[in-house]
């Protein structure tokens, strides 16, 4: 612990300003005009591999974003660890709420802020350092394995197939990810569930033109007053999602379960209070972070149609458009919950509107068992760094390839997260305190010890 | 008539190319980096009146943008026309569905593309032209003064107190203005009536900051589902608006009337094929024509909120916002209805949401007796140039200041408009025939003769 403390404290600076470099590539997936950049993310990472000891790294090309794929093998005998993570991040909007430029990392009241500080570029780096601190140091326990894509904030397209292909070449033990969260700095905590995610876009079609509402208004279907009607009906006054079959695969959780969940610390008013509104609203019947844990939810992440600009436009608009996502439990099918959303909007879509649906992206929910050895390996390192037993909490996020690993590779996954929910992270003003980057650092190497220890 | 056709024929490419001078000024209201072009816009109509024949014309200042006065008295003892138009435009999104740049004008098909081709740049021209035409040939039957203003499309809001200023000034004994349809080029008609305007812009915020959507998704409201759920409220299942006290002050027109106007000509096929839509929506009761004409209707004319980029972004929305206008019938007072309207959002907000509602714009509706010199002069001096009788017909669209000119300056106005509903005004792709163009041109002079002898 005190070779890895001492490494630490004597390399900060050059950590902090690694990871800079890497930030401020502005590697968005969503948007195609970002190809140098994220080529220019992969190539960087693949270079941080080979100068922290990587025996071989490289750019591996796929048919979307390329992946970096690196290894060390040091002893057939030992186990293995595939470290996953991503280097690409989500888009900026809106710019104008960021205190600082997105792609200009800054410390502030002792937290980095850019996109990407957290999610997942900040959690990945602790990985490459940890690496270089194992090797330099002398104290790497395991072979080590790094996947890391471009593609997780649009959904992992790729990496299903790129996984087929080389599943030789993955080989391992287990998968190590940092891309969740913990419940604070003093209650450190472990992901064990994951929602899994249905992620659509609908355009609804009025008129073959934007109309005078003055002239038309009242005659003529408007698919911005439809669309919101049809929005409006996919939840009820529960907040019950009222898709036909929707909640066929929703497992109940136990009530004994549901009474362990809840102990987890939580605070309804500082809740409330850190999101400035004042009342929760969600599914009757349950607790706010049963809500995000075992129940699966429906929200529109964007809709526009019509005029949007400064002013009055009396316009009548052609179009409508939403993106509209649904979280996952474990059980429900992510193809088969599409298809149901899709089979609802063509059978409602009003009279005199033509409605067309596409999935976006899409991922299976994941649950891990908290009594096999990579758990165990991470409460125990966890417990020795923070000085507290994690938590094993279910989260309402979703890292869709986490199931599809499993399926593929046969290799289960532990989610050891240092991020916090105040990261807000896919928001403006992303930020990763410096405390949580450091104590990462230092973490990860204790779990290759307790990992090497536990499959003896 | 055999001197007014002669004219027009021999400067019609000029007639043309000064429209275009003046359309190729982006002179849109609403956006305020268009300041430049509206000045220029005002400059342009002051010089064509002066070089048209008026004895003086001017440019003055508002609170917002200018207004061009100009007259040309010939006789105390002659009636005297007040000549309306607005010299502003719509704005031009959505740029991507133009076939032809929106400021550079060009003829297709015997039709002037461009934006204000018709609304109001190409209907106000004609007055000019007709003008310029009366004084070359010596058949000026009337004084005339022109008052052209540039702020219709946003829904007048300092003309009203310019009219007050002014009343000496704009003294006249009736407001001519062609801003209107007319049914087909070979049914014409005449507006008799206009719909009022309640123009709001709601928003609705919930959470403090943009949220990830799994990791709060199902816990905190989304003010874009919850504004969705607000706007289908707004409206039931019979199209009928729900808004208390909406309908308080909607005078039904009798059975007599509705017969009456049943009589104009109107295929739902037709108009239908038009929009390229299978089915037409409104109120449960009316038909279409009705819809428009003598009933109220709500619209949402933007709405935006989250991620509307390219791609997949997981966010759960801080804000949500919508632009909202309600049509009204002549007995509708805009004023109290935004009232309504306000006092209804902000009782029925969601728990967990804030919402602030503000006026945009709005105005009265209007209708014109038809038993009145004015009127009996526009109908004989169509019938003369189209060789037909025009239909009197209640338009869906609004024209705020019009019932402003008969309280402030206590001038009734005649709607003797050349437009077609094909004319795309608001939209992309705005025209307006060449044909009607030079026939409104032969039009007005004939007007003028005929107000003169009603006046004798």
């Amino acid at each position: 612990m005190e070779t890895i403390k001492n490494y630490v404290e004597s390399h900060k600076a050059r950590f902090l300003e690694e990871l800079f470099e890497l930030i401020r590539i502005p590697s968005i997936s969503a948007i195609k005009e970002h190809s140098d950049d994220m080529r220019k993310a992969a190539e960087l990472l693949k270079d941080s591999l080979i100068k922290a000891g990587a025996d071989q790294a490289e750019v591996k090309s796929t048919s979307g974003w390329p992946v970096v794929y690196g290894y060390k093998m040091i002893d057939e005998s030992l186990p293995t660890v595939l470290v996953y993570g991503h280097y690409d991040v989500q888009p900026v909007e809106p710019l104008d709420l960021w205190d600082s430029p997105p792609f200009e990392p800054e410390v502030r009241d002792g937290k980095i802020f850019a996109r990407g500080a957290d999610d997942d570029k900040g959690q990945l780096f602790m990985h490459l350092k940890a690496f270089e601190l194992m090797n330099r140091t002398g104290t790497l326990a395991c072979n080590v394995k790094f996947m890391i894509e471009g593609e997780e904030e649009i959904g992992s397209p790729n990496l299903k197939e790129f996984c087929r292909q080389h599943k030789e070449m993955l080989k391992a033990d287990i998968i190590l990810i940092s891309d969740t969260t913990m419940i604070a700095q003093d209650i450190p905590s472990i992901t064990v569930g994951l929602r899994g995610l249905s992620y659509l876009e609908v355009e609804m079609t009025g008129p073959n033109r934007d109309l005078h509402s003055g002239l038309y208004g009242g005659a003529v279907g408007n698919p911005a007053n439809l669309l919101a009607k049809m929005i409006a009906s996919l939840t009820d006054e529960n907040n019950h999602i009222t898709i036909p079959g929707f909640y066929d695969d929703v497992v109940e959780v136990s009530g004994n379960e549901r009474a362990e969940m809840a102990k987890a610390p939580f605070r309804l008013e500082d809740y409330k209070k850190a999101l400035d509104i004042t009342e929760v609203t969600g599914e009757k019947g349950y607790s706010t972070n049963e809500r995000t844990g075992i129940r699966p939810s429906l929200d529109v992440n964007g809709i526009w149609s019509g005029y949007t600009g400064e002013g009055a436009k009396t316009v009548l608009p052609s179009k409508a458009h939403a993106k509209i996502s649904m979280r996952l439990v474990p059980n429900q099918e992510s193809k088969k919950i599409d298809a149901l959303f899709i089979d609802h909007f063509m059978k409602n879509a009003p009279e005199g509107t033509k409605v067309k649906v596409k999935s976006l992206h899409g991922g299976q929910g994941y649950v891990t068992p908290i009594n096999f050895p990579a758990y165990r390996a991470a409460s125990n390192a966890i417990e020795q760094s923070f000085g507290k037993k994690p938590i094993p909490v279910r989260s309402g996020g979703s890292i869709p390839i986490v199931s599809d690993f499993e399926e593929v590779l046969g290799i289960k996954s532990i989610l050891m997260g240092f991020g916090l929910d105040s990261d807000a992270i896919h928001s403006p003003n992303e930020n990763y305190p410096l405390f949580n980057f450091y104590k990462g650092i230092e973490t990860i190497p204790l779990f290759y010890r307790f990992f090497a220890s536990e499959m003896k």
